[in-house]
């Protein structure tokens, strides 16, 4: 019988991780490159330049750090359980983290202009996606890492955290590429439709950005890739479960 | 022993469902309101008011009926598996008849106008969204309603289908977002950041948009509104299979 099924499937999983990775550090080069060479430079001066950090530090943290912080379950699905989950943990922080300062860097700068707060779409979107990413994460420490919750409720919320991680990777992406839309349209919409290479520039990096957020949706929903059941440590699960009411119920 | 479980399951399937629909019939109001009241009302003669057709065919065809489209999967998880796909096939196609309409008026606008076309993130996506959107829906109807492929073949397909469909939903509403942004700051850009009803109207209609998807991706997702397994189905299936190696996958 020709066992090269599962190696071919792990080749597979393998190189569709790479590519996603390429397209995820592809992007946050592209937008280092837009603001970077186009928009001059970055700075911490309430300038032009400090806002020049808002997309670079929202694709890199609420896009990149974020789509890698849910595929670690994917990448080590052999690894010990508890050691995966603090890593989605610390690299989640640190998403948290870019996202923060590309948001100061934002208010900062509309406030040095006296521009209002909030009264685009993209903005709209952003800061709801931001504060739920927020409110994710701390549910997630409350549930998973510390859990100060039941076996029965984290067991419960599991799936619900899923489909929260996959719909905030969504509107990560959409606040993204409505945030490329607004600024080129602010920068350069009188030669917009000559396709300049700023503007060419910046759809192209909104197109990259739908590719990552397909790419990962595939690793992360299908079935071949979830993480196996590990015997040991259902055995270990029911244990705790019995002793102490907090067990571990299986992971994403 | 309380069996008041599957009742209230169904009493929660049941309202979220409508408020889908309730979510998804508001954002077409919203974009009617938009084009109808703001920007001069409707025509079909090449100009500003045949552009106006635009984001309301759009938001029905790509957005709500193609939402609707794979919703029937779930709302009729009782009814004989080949008269849902029939109906999953004929609102598929309404929704690509309103979305090539939707297409048409705006294509015809910049032919008038001598607009370039194709040059804006939101005409990439938009345009990939619609090209993939067609070729789903032939991929559907040859692999499942007038089935050309074989048994094997199609248990393949079928989760490909299924995550293309919920890609699809996604950026459906990613462009419709985008254009949302393109529209509102090319037509009132001087006065948006006041809260104008105009700019208002347009970003609630974004975020209604947002809201239909989270709960489509969660009434789609969610293992209990799954079509529960039918033994007569099953069997016919097999039956089918080993006569004409023909026989019907599980449906989405």
């Amino acid at each position: 019988m020709d066992d090269s099924g599962p190696r071919e499937n792990r080749c597979v999983f393998v190189g569709l991780v790479a590519a996603s990775q390429v397209l995820g550090l592809l992007s946050v080069v592209l937008a280092g490159v837009w603001m970077g060479h186009f928009r001059g430079g970055f700075a911490w001066d309430g300038t032009a330049q400090e806002f020049n950090l808002h997309p670079l530090c929202m694709v890199l943290g609420l896009v990149f750090l974020h789509g890698d912080a849910i595929l670690v379950y994917r990448v080590f699905r052999n690894e010990a359980k508890k050691n995966v989950r603090v890593l989605h943990g610390i690299i989640h922080l640190l998403a948290l983290v870019f996202s923060i300062i590309g948001f100061v860097a934002v208010f900062d700068f509309h406030r040095t202009f006296k521009i209002p707060n909030e009264y685009s779409l993209h903005s709209w979107c952003g800061m709801a996606t931001l504060v739920l990413f927020c409110l994710q994460w701390v549910m997630g420490m409350m549930f998973f890492l510390f859990p100060a919750a039941s076996y029965g409720l984290r067991t419960a919320y599991l799936p619900i955290h899923v489909f929260c991680g996959l719909v905030l990777m969504a509107m990560s992406i959409a606040s993204s590429l409505l945030g490329i839309m607004e600024k080129i349209l602010l920068s350069i919409r009188p030669t917009y439709s000559q396709f300049t290479p700023e503007g060419v520039l910046a759809n192209s990096l909104g197109i990259l950005l739908v590719c990552f957020g397909i790419l990962l949706g595939y690793l992360i929903t299908r079935e071949e890739y979830r993480r196996p059941p590990n015997p040991e440590e259902e055995a270990l699960s029911v244990h705790f479960k019995t002793l102490t009411e907090s067990g571990s119920p299986s992971s994403p």
